[in-house]
């Protein structure tokens, strides 16, 4: 039997899969998993190498379903490669199944979960760089749909891919014609998919994705080009069945047990093939052994500085002990002072311009392959990759994110710079580590911790210099908090984070001269909070409690609080609470609320009352 | 003077004014402002139709300066059309000024905050989209960077405008070479820029941008041709100035003072012109007189029913008597049902394919025109659309958004599908209102809250079907809360919404066959939330509440709670601290710990320890 015909009596087999396992579950994408089984059963056991007993084997091909949807053809695909049992595949969607609805890494071979649409050619592009990085022969195929290549994200990873000539990485796009709820945008005109990958600068190939010749012969091209390479692949949903082909309404629905007879006679027999025998195996390649050391030399800070530079010193120095450091840019990096990275690891560094969603994602796939991904922007903009940030979370990514110009504490650039939402992107996220410090020497050791830490962590820095509070070699623990002022008998506790730190001290020294004594913490670590210590805090200071943050109202260090001291203490909360405008920084902490005057006032009105 | 002499010394007097105003603020990007003077002159004198007198003239063409850094020439460009002062241009970026850093509406003129990049060609889009819709002459022109082209959401608005035949858009690219921290990604290829616009559909023309003869030739093809235009402008970043031009590290810099002097001196003195003559008054237009009430008849419930059901059949009945809503789609609109109103009113829906940024972009220009945009996805996916949803806050835009499949309680589809962030996203947004109701006849009424509110609201809607909790005509006023169980002394209260509204009911009638008693609030309005009514309840129970909720710890109901509850209540918060899998809508609630049994064991618990 030569490869061909293997391949088509492979495809056979996944498209009765497919099938029987979706109508098992009682739900799931059929349709769609039949209009890519050519292409699958020619990608898996055709095209890519990969070694079935190690999906970490360096040498191995990866392969993204961007199209997430598409899962159960997936999941057959491993199935008779041999890498999960035949048996398994009944258990589709089951809660008691790493076979899930749509793919997530709880099932090993996978590397980045999808399901949210047009992500996936950003973490190709990611592993593709990881994997020019360590050399590894390998090379990434992402598979899309075509209705997916209406998001951006897509167009935002062809432009780097690229850009940054990742020649081994090669897109699949299966252009099955339908949508969920309409045709899609060019239905079948290929030429139109052709034409936008060739103007971002890939090879592009239209194929008939059923013809198994033109697809094995296209897929071979894959890493031999000096660009990455786009096939668009021309499809049926619901191929193989003639009450599901090109038909509209059948997005997203099993077949009942009636029409599954029906289909599965159309399709024949299952044909007996034991495809895990056409498997390729990788070429040989040894994952490079890199340095990981943590435990970089601290600068020692004199003069006012601005976390974000400290931002920039910090990952520079941990680049020299951890050679696994590779950072990510949208174009902002003498901003948020990553250049100094870009500048002495220039091989470790990635210019993804400005282009958000692709920096997270492209993060996204050097983890998946290893690396330990920095990225940075101004924490507005990384609003434009929460989408990106929270499939992040589900493929137990581990990435670290620092947002720079927070609140309004960058003055005169106006709201749209201004982050004031990114702590509700982080904290939301179970696991996710939310780091806010207040000085150099503390943001310094707050990104020696998020290297420690495994998985998601959130680094946020402030525009403004700002004097140094602590020594040198002072330890910042994820999960800790630091007392800055502490009396016998303090009236009230004013729990701060970032610039509104130095606003707390002010505060503390306007209201010593009337012989009020207050607590002052540095609430570093907004996630995981320092529960105990604000409790005992709180409970010391008679259940007076101030929080004061340059954020909006929800979802920052004021809800933080709340929930740990809920019933403990009253909480005055001082925050954001309007849109704000331009103007100098000084006049906005105080024009929103957060400054020094109106931290003693909060603490004032707690006299009064009580 | 022929225009073109006049255009030359108009471009003379914004390349002034943008130094002088910058230096001034001592803050700002000249630079960036002296390759746009050209342009700007030719499109403001040259090409631009629009009344002086009346921001809101339906005959006016619009304009988006995407690339809001540039806004130092934009103001002065108003300035010299004479509708701000030329002396108030010395306030740029002053707290008292609505000459912000970036645009926003606090300046009339402007319709949509830019600055966050790669936003504005969607507002233009859906500008565009209005003025077809309602007959206006007018035409969006939009500036574009070319450092923001690499923003994925730009590719988004290519397609849809090209998609919906807005030829009356016309995208102006200012290809200066530079971006912020490096040479831009084609730096002068710009026939790269014209070969991305060309394969997504637009006409596309390439010019030098400091040749007005040129500059104007080619604005006045916008809204001729068949297609939307795109112009790609060469031009040189500090353009004028000897010592800027073309330098790589001047981005975002003003000039100091002596810099200043001599920059002025090479451009020379200020051309007397009065440029407000060369202003083009719009074609005579009238805008459509629409009907637009809000009190639509509401669908009689008796089955269980979806509440993103009734969201589709309010909207529908709602678009009858409001010809202003409007309605935009993602591809998911026969899950969210807005496929209803789509079927009634087709000339006011508009399908933007999988691209929820440039949904939520074009639905900024729909409402800047007078319409009232309905959007719609699966609420996950509204993170993608986190940073354009944070630009029409401070837009001020008056648009509505449903998110759909929120929660666990989606099922077997899995996390990736699961909108667990949501009101993490919407919470943070001063004035947006939250709305999450549990019922059909709830949901309908909030639509109708909605429609009546002016500004952001969020609607929060669950997939499966539901009983019907109330009465047809009960009334869900923004702010308020509705009590279900109440008795003369309950135990503890329980505050629910959506889904978990339902599971507390089940928990009360577990509890009741205990003998314990307890209240059960529907917190439907979750911005603002019904404080008094819950700090009442809390009070009334003892201080014993269980908030409940689908959504993740951070940034929910639970912390809004909190925040309101704050010293006055013991609060245990059941929500979702797992990143979630697939499975049984039924077995993930329980799994998760938010079903009636962990309700009830939490409300027991209150009993063991007091």
């Amino acid at each position: 039997m030569n490869r061909l015909d293997a391949l088509k009596k492979i495809a056979a087999r996944l498209r009765v899969h497919s099938l029987e396992m979706t109508t098992a579950a009682g739900s799931g994408h059929p349709t769609t998993c039949l209009s890519m089984a050519d292409l699958t059963a020619a990608l898996f056991f055709g095209e890519m190498r990969f070694n079935p007993a190690d999906p970490d084997d360096w040498g191995n091909d990866e392969i993204v379903f961007s199209k997430g949807h598409a899962a159960p053809i997936l999941w057959a695909a491993y199935a008779e490669a041999g890498i999960v049992p035949l048996e398994s595949l009944r258990d589709l969607r089951k809660i008691t199944s790493v076979l899930e609805g749509h793919p997530t890494p709880r099932m090993p071979w996978i590397k980045a979960a999808t399901g949210s649409l047009g992500q996936g050619l950003s973490v190709g592009a990611g592993m593709a760089a990881a994997m020019k990085l360590g050399k590894s022969p390998g090379r990434a195929f992402v598979v899309l749909g075509d209705g997916e290549c209406a998001e951006g994200s897509v167009w935002e990873a062809a432009n780097a891919a690229a850009l940054l000539d990742l020649a081994n990485l090669c897109a699949v796009v299966d252009v099955n014609r339908l949508g969920q709820s309409d045709p899609t945008m060019h239905q079948y005109r290929l030429s139109a998919y052709a034409r936008k990958f060739a103007a971002f600068g890939w090879e592009t190939v239209v194929i008939d994705g059923h013809d198994l010749e033109s697809i094995v012969e296209a897929l071979s091209s894959a890493g031999r080009l000096s660009r990455p390479l786009a096939i668009i692949a021309r499809t049926v949903k619901g191929k193989g069945v003639s009450f599901l082909e090109d038909k509209n309404g059948w997005h997203g629905k099993p077949l009942k047990k009636d029409e599954l007879e029906k289909a599965l006679e159309e399709i024949g027999p299952r044909p007996g093939i034991e495809a895990r025998k056409w498997l390729r195996a990788p070429r040989k390649a040894v994952r490079p052994k890199l340095k990981s050391r943590t435990d970089f030399v601290r600068t020692d800070y004199k003069d006012k500085t601005a976390t974000r530079l400290a931002y920039g010193n910090a990952l520079k120095a941990l680049g020299r002990v951890h050679e696994g450091v590779v950072a990510i840019d949208g174009d902002v990096k003498n901003s948020t002072y990553a250049d100094q990275f870009f500048e002495a690891f220039p091989s470790r560094s990635f210019q993804s311009y400005i282009a958000e969603q692709n920096m997270v994602g492209m993060g996204m796939g050097l983890a998946a392959k290893g690396y330990l991904p920095f990225m940075a922007t101004f924490a507005a903009f990384l609003t434009r990759a929460h989408d990106q940030i929270r499939m992040a979370a589900y493929s137990f990514s581990n990435i670290k994110l620092c947002g720079s110009h927070v609140g309004v504490s960058i003055g005169e650039d106006g709201p749209s710079q201004m982050g004031l939402e990114d702590l509700a992107i982080f904290r939301p996220i179970p696991g996710c580590v939310v780091l806010y410090p207040s000085d150099a020497v503390s943001a310094e050791a707050c990104v020696a911790e998020m290297a420690k830490y495994k998985g998601m962590c959130y680094l946020r820095t402030t525009r403004p210099a700002v004097p140094v509070l602590y020594g040198k070699d002072e330890a910042f623990p994820i999960g800790g908090s630091k007392t800055l002022r502490k009396g016998a008998s303090d009236f009230a506790a004013v729990i701060a984070a970032g610039v509104t730190v130095f606003e707390a001290l002010k505060a503390y020294e306007e209201l010593k001269k009337d012989g009020i004594e207050i607590r002052v913490i540095d609430a570093y670590s907004v996630q995981p909070l320092d529960e105990a210590g604000i409790v005992k805090a709180a409970a010391e200071t008679r259940g007076r409690v101030v929080v004061v943050e340059d954020h909006f109202e929800g979802g920052g260090l004021g809800d933080a609080v709340a929930a740990a001291l809920a019933g403990r203490a009253e909480i005055k909360h001082l925050c954001v609470r309007e849109l704000p405008r331009s103007g100098k920084p000084e006049e906005l902490l105080d024009r929103y609320g957060i400054s020094a005057r109106h931290i003693s006032a909060a603490i004032r009105s707690f006299e009064i009352s009580k």
